[in-house]
């Protein structure tokens, strides 16, 4: 184990490590008219029919542990997650913003490695970090993150019909699966000591890479858009299946019919799941924080859709309100989801 | 002193508790086509030449402290000092986000509290609540707030020329002494009991109210606006005079000259200042969390537009790099600001 160098942000100041890190990022590209550096960003204003704006908070011990989260990693996840929510209305996202609260236990290269996930992410998803705040937090370190985003067709979580196919993008429960390899892991690395040994990781690199660097699903934006083909409904599956489907049954007062057999499980998170010996259903159902889509599609689309985007499958049906909310299991039973 | 209600949240539930908010707020207003409720917010884009963005993280016991700060006065605070930052750049606030971030201390009647301080706030700026996200916290409450904007008249901290007069509104100095009102009055009930007696803040009513619920400065975007005068750079003092003034000579590449006797100071921040024995001139210039906004004219604007907006005073003039950044004080001795 390498040992990193540690900075205190006080040796630098605030306004030292805000310029560090403002010198990573082009402070004027093409819509950014004025990034970090003055009093607000300054941008040009969306084209499109529709202006997106989402923010969501993330807490240590709360929505991340750091002992298990390499902090590049961290970056990386949190701008996906965030940035799922302008996908799942059928929109593209512009503009980063990220408020860092640090504690003293975070170094002035902790930060910067922090940024370099951030940064991966802004490449990956085409964003721009337009500005932020960073100050100092008490117990645990805070990120708070906002993207703006556009639309020309946004697609709400309403919008379904009764008998519309419900799709779902990739695969679910790797991530939750990857959660509890992990917690195993800090277990045992609290238990037998600091320098123990490496943690053996490999057999489950798949849904330890779901829960650390999840990827959110632009790729599904751009085919729809290359299709001319706009969803009934969408959302996200941040909260795990269960929960979202219910959202998505709400918001259009409507009922659902899934099928077990037909959710999209990886087959390294089934083996994953098999050697925690954990049932794999409630990683599907309950798990979240996958920015997978979930999608709704009249059935006489859904063929031709295949034919141009691979990866996602038909789990069920949107049902009349009356029938519920619905999962028929691999075994052939029936159970209502709430 | 009345007990309020402490209904926890996990009685109500995450989703729960952004239901009862949400209801508070309008779904559907204006420009704003779809608020709370969905995985992102969707607004009409602004039809101004720039978007503004600006976003900043509070945290309990760096940023606020509860023990003193009434949570309504605490929501409305908090939005005012991140709207500052739109007025600062010479832009209007459209829309606003807000994160929280829920300890176990704080309950659905004190989360309800915080909102009608940001509701007020909202109609206080014209602005929307168009979304966020509610979230546990470990140790302390912590409040992140977006707000985006938009201009046609983007002002910078860059921008002054040589010679322009430094201009500041309202009058500086009362938060940072309000801020010290209230410590010692926490350090009396912390040391003569809970219930041992009413605080005395009546001689002090100025400064707590500058500390507690400062008002952002929309008044003089829309003078300028009417008077079609564009400053020739432009911040706010959230920071402190002496900092702010800094930042803006540096953006600049230019020096200052400004007066001690004609910073503004209200007579009841004077007076508040005596009582406590302290010293006017440190809250004055290293006091900070005041959304007055210091702005640069060239000499011969200053007088016409005095003519029309009236709570704004000429502290000084800028000057060539070489001269450094100084203040002449009220005994005449010239001191190096840094």
């Amino acid at each position: 184990m390498t040992k990193q160098k540690f900075t205190p942000i006080e040796k630098i100041g605030r306004s030292g490590l805000i310029e560090k890190i403002s010198k990573q990022f082009e402070k004027h590209e093409d819509n950014l008219i004025y990034g970090i550096g003055d009093d607000a960003a300054v941008v040009k204003p969306a084209t499109a029919e529709h202006q997106l704006l989402t923010s969501e908070l993330f807490t240590e011990g709360v929505d991340f542990d750091l002992t298990y989260t390499p902090l590049q990693h961290l970056g990386f996840k949190l701008v996906s997650l965030c940035v799922s929510d302008i996908y799942a209305m059928n929109g593209k996202p512009d503009f980063l913003l990220v408020n860092l609260g640090l504690t003293n236990k975070i170094s002035l290269e902790m930060t910067e490695t922090l940024y370099q996930g951030i940064k991966s992410a802004c490449s990956a998803y085409g964003i721009k970090l337009a500005g932020g705040d960073i100050g100092a937090a008490t117990g645990a370190l805070t990120i708070s993150m906002t993207i703006s985003g556009h639309s020309d067709n946004t697609v709400y979580r309403s919008g379904a019909k009764d008998g519309d196919a419900i799709c779902v993008t990739g695969d679910l429960g790797g991530a939750a699966c990857g959660l509890m390899v992990l917690l195993r892991e800090k277990k045992h690395f609290d238990s037998s000591g600091k320098y123990s040994m490496k943690p053996e990781l490999e057999p489950f690199e798949y849904v330890v890479r779901r829960q650390l660097v999840p990827e959110a699903r632009f790729d599904l934006i751009d085919a729809l858009s290359a299709q001319k083909l706009v969803p009934s409904s969408m959302t996200d599956l941040t909260k795990g299946l269960n929960k979202d489907l219910l959202a998505v049954c709400e918001a259009n007062n409507l009922g659902a019919m899934i099928y077990e057999a037909a959710v999209p499980v990886n087959p390294s998170t089934r083996f994953a799941a098999d050697e925690l010996e954990e049932d794999i259903d409630k990683f599907v159902l309950f798990g979240g924080e996958e920015p997978e889509i979930m999608f709704t599609l009249p059935e006489k689309k859904v063929e031709e859709f295949a034919t141009h985007f691979k990866d996602f499958v038909v789990i069920g049906r949107m049902r009349e309100k009356a029938h519920g909310v619905k999962m028929q299991t691999a075994e052939g039973h029936t159970m209502t989801l709430h």
